[in-house]
Formats: structure tokens, C-alpha cells, sequence
């Protein structure tokens, strides 16, 4: 495979990580970085994964999109809570005809803010159902690695996605290409929609205390079920099997943290609207009720709100 | 009036502040002390109010019922969670056609307990809207004294409801006599309901603060609106007027700590049933859906049974 040249905006856990194995595997990789960048040019990313460890360096860093330039791959790892950005952030790194926007981000409203700007066709996504923290500034440490499921933003797989999965699959990420965004995002958010809100509200714990405890394994099952409701409602069929599966699934993963129960731990802004808000929207447009839903997130809403603002926010 | 003999039961902030008041006014008063008896009964209870300060002093205390005998009036002030005991602690304290049991408790369920035991004639409540914290072993601070509401757990109110409260009256508490129990309780739990979770759920916050927050007032009145139908459907009617009247209040309360926080915050059990457990129930009962209070009801259920115990648990 001919090496590409990629831009990583956003160098959190997922960003830091997915470039450090794509720069590995001998593509010309570009990081954008909001702060750390001295550090992270200076000694690299140090990546362990429950098999291995090695160390990315050199690493290109910068601190503005036009001094990247136009790209043949942009992997969007921004939290989603900057999702505004992509306005003024991204339009450097775009040229009509070559270059491929790939969101690895949570949640549902991140292809559609990327494809208000360059078009649906140049927008493909990976959603990633791992666990991997970053230790400012180099330190990452990828504690589950599963599937990254590719999908193109408007209709089925195509040669663009089974691609965009061999890269990442060459650099050693298992990887799936799939049919259906909108099925694979629901089916996604009907695990994170309950584990992400209740490892925070339960008191900051792991999945496995989710599931241990009866009335949180109750209230996940009430929040899934609402949310299989909501994908229904918006094409995307989840079923009672699915549930049970995902639920059986938790048991395996041992003391695991959601991604926003690492950022509330780490005194991050949540990611409130891409995992719980346009969901929430979305089954409301389709009058779906979600009363559950909506509980939980007004709390989350509420205690994200109160949150100390921190220099590690968009990471 | 003639003095009474009384029997306070649970020596927490309610107990020891109205046990306090009608020893003041001249009643032999005996306190059931489960911990800090000597402490009190050297030292008396030390209490403030907004207005004044009093040192009650001797204190009678006592650890067993059968020490005390059987009184005139039982307080029943201990937490709700401890309400297993009656049966093994009260009879000693009853004498038929003597005694009347008095709750000065939180939530419901309370009067079915005792008359389960005594009998539905022998059973009074009151429902005290008031901020009163104890600080074990002698300190005791009232920074709202709202009025008790006296009431019959069947029938209106006749000459023992107006008797309990010009007792009270006259020991220097508002008070007032009100026809149904039924619908008091119901409209005190369409606050505390809310505001009593949202203040532990909101990240241990003051009654001011959930008013101050967009998405935690609305959910307050989501949850409001639910204990209106629950309530409407098991006879006792709650009207878009009392809903706003009680918001309204809210913000004549200041930086208010319901008593749920105030368990909270000092690590002791949560009454989850009967603040949120029976009323929940009852809604079910009726066929009612109350999906936010389930929500609620599951947080603050799983919070609750990851507390440390405490041996502070009964006061």
C-alpha cells in the first residue's frame, strides 16, 4: 500500500493512538495538538496494549491545520465537544478529489457536522469500541482493544470503506466494514447510552458493578430497551437478542471504564450531546418515549455543567 | 394542660429538638437513646434555632423501652429505615386507651406500620416541613422551623389531632390540624420527592442550586408531575397551582438542605422507601407511570447500598 499522508486532529487517547500505529505502519503522519506539542515532538508517544508496547518517534506535531496542508486521510479525534471547531480547524487540511474525512469519534451529529462543510461523500466514520487513556502528555495505554466498525456516512460499504478498514487492519487494529452507519451507531449508543451515564451517576464505578448491582443492571436494561425503541423508530432495528447479547458482553469486559467516566474522572467536559442529546432528539422527533433518557441526561447535563473548566478539554 | 408523659423514640435532630421543646414546657419527656446516652445524659441537648437558643438539661435518657413504660404520647422520630423495630421496641410504651403514637417521620408508610401494631385509631402523624440537624452527641440546630401538620391516619381531624397541636403550639411550634393525612403526605412527598434526590443526585447541592439549574428545575417539575398523577389516581388531588406554589417557595428557602442530604453528606442510610419506594409503588399500583421517579428511585437505591454503615444509621 502506497504510504499516505493523514492528518490526526485532536491527539486524545484514540487519536494519539490510531496515528501512532498508522505513522508504524510507515504512513506520513500528522498531528495536530492544542497543547503538549513540545513535549509530544520531543519524546514521542510511549503505547502499551494488553499484548505490547512500542514507542512513536519522531512525531510530527503541529499547531495549525494549515501548516499540515491538504491530506489524503483526515481522522477526526476530537472530543466531540468540539465539534465546533470544524469549521475554522479543518478546511486546511481538504482537497476536492482526494481527501477522505474519517470520524472516530462517539456518538450520533458527528458525520453530519463534518458533511455540512465538505459533502456526505467525503465522509466515512470508525467507531471504535475500545478503552485506551491518555496520561498527558505521552503516555497512552490501550487497555481493551476491539473492533473499529468502518461505514460510509450515506449508504452501504463500498470500496472506500473496505479500504479505509485494510489501512487500519495493516497497522494491526481489527476492523470490520459495515452496511448501515445509522444501524451500527444506534447499536453502539444502546451500550453506551446506559454504561457511559451510569458508571458517573452509580457513583463512579466500572461496568462490572453496573451489572453486579440489581437496580443499575434494571435501569440499564429500561435505558436499552428505550433506546432500542428510538433506533426503531429511526431505521435501525435492535433487537431483544441484541440487548441480551450486549448485556452478556459487559460480563466479559471485567472492570472497565466508559470514555466518560475517564473524562469525568479527569475533570473533562462530557460528552453530553453526541452520546445522549441527538439520540434523545432523535426519538423525540419520532415520538418515541424516553423518559429514562431524558433523566439521565439532564443529570449528566447538570453535573457537566458544574464542572471546573480544564486545559485537557478538547483532548 | 396537664403534663404529659412522653416517650421520644429516635433521638435525632427531629426527636431531640421536639422532645426538647415540651420538656421545656413542663411534660416529662424520656428520650430512647440507641447511642450517646451518657454524653446526653450529662451534658442535655444544646439547641439553636434562628431566633433563639435553649439548653434542654437534665435530659432523661434511656436505652430500653421497657425502662421508660407506657406514656401518654409516643414520638416516633426515628429514621425510616429503622422502622423493623417497632414491633420488638414500641409495645412497652403502649397502654390501651392511654397511648397515642405519634410519627414525626419522613415519606409514607409510616402509620400502616404502627397500626399494624396499635391499631388505626391509636395512630397520629405529623408532617414536620423544617430544616433541624444534629451534630451527635448534644448539639442540635434548627435553621428552618416550617409548621407541623397534625393528622389522623383515618378520618379528618377531631379533638386529639387539635389537642396534639396546640401541645406542640404551646411548646413554641406552628402547627396546624388538617383533615386528611392522605393528602399531606402526598403533597410534602410532591417536594420532597424532587428535591430531597436531585440534591444528592445534583452532586450534593442546596434546594437553590437545583432551582438555579435549567435541566434540574425541569426535571424537579417532571418529577412533580408524576407524584400529581400518582397522587390524583390514590385520592388525593395535586393541582398545577400546588406544583408552582412549591417551586415558588423553594426560592424563599435560601442554600436549604433537605433532611436526604443532610443523611447524605453524614454517610447514614438513605429512607429510600419511604420517600421514594412506597410512593413508587402506590403509582404502580394504580397504574400510573412514573418512569422518572423509577429512575430516581433505582440512583438513589444503588448510592444508598454502597454506603458505609454507620453506627449513626438510626438517628
Amino acid at each position: 500500500m502506497k504510504p499516505l499522508k493523514i492528518a490526526v486532529v485532536g491527539a486524545g487517547a484514540i487519536g494519539a493512538f490510531y496515528g501512532s500505529t498508522l505513522a508504524r505502519a510507515g504512513h506520513e503522519v500528522h498531528f495536530l495538538l492544542r497543547s503538549n506539542s513540545e513535549a509530544v515532538a520531543e519524546n514521542g508517544f510511549f503505547i502499551t496494549t494488553p499484548k505490547s508496547s512500542f514507542h512513536c518517534h519522531p512525531v510530527q506535531t503541529h499547531s495549525t491545520t494549515a501548516e499540515i496542508g491538504a491530506c489524503d486521510l483526515v481522522i477526526i479525534a476530537l472530543k466531540t465537544t468540539a465539534n465546533a471547531l470544524f469549521p475554522s480547524l479543518l478546511p486546511p487540511l481538504y482537497e476536492q478529489g482526494r481527501t477522505t474525512l474519517l470520524t472516530l469519534q462517539n456518538g450520533m451529529g458527528n458525520v453530519e457536522a463534518l458533511a455540512a462543510i465538505f459533502g456526505a461523500e467525503n465522509v466515512a466514520a470508525g467507531l471504535c469500541s475500545v478503552c485506551i487513556n491518555r496520561s498527558p502528555p505521552c503516555k497512552i495505554d490501550a487497555f481493551e482493544l476491539g473492533v473499529i466498525q468502518f461505514a460510509e456516512m450515506t449508504g452501504p460499504a463500498r470500496q472506500r470503506t473496505h479500504a479505509l478498514a485494510a489501512l487500519f487492519e495493516a497497522s494491526g487494529t481489527r476492523c470490520k466494514a459495515v452496511d448501515s452507519l445509522n444501524k451500527a451507531l444506534w447499536l453502539k449508543l444502546c451500550w453506551n447510552i446506559p454504561f457511559n451515564a451510569l458508571a458517573i451517576l452509580g457513583g463512579n464505578i466500572t461496568t462490572d458493578r453496573i451489572i453486579a448491582s440489581p437496580t443499575l443492571r434494571d435501569l440499564a436494561q429500561t435505558l436499552m430497551h428505550e433506546v432500542a425503541a428510538a433506533a426503531n423508530a429511526n431505521g435501525a432495528e435492535i433487537t431483544e437478542k441484541h440487548i441480551a447479547t450486549q448485556l452478556a458482553t459487559v460480563n466479559t469486559l471485567g472492570a472497565y471504564k466508559p470514555s466518560s467516566l475517564i473524562d469525568h474522572l479527569a475533570n473533562r467536559p462530557l460528552e453530553i450531546d453526541s452520546i445522549w442529546g441527538e439520540p434523545l432528539r432523535r426519538a423525540r422527533a419520532k415520538n418515541i418515549p424516553t423518559p429514562t433518557l431524558a433523566c439521565i441526561h439532564s443529570l449528566l447535563t447538570h453535573l457537566n455543567s458544574t464542572r471546573t473548566p480544564s486545559t485537557a478539554a478538547s483532548q
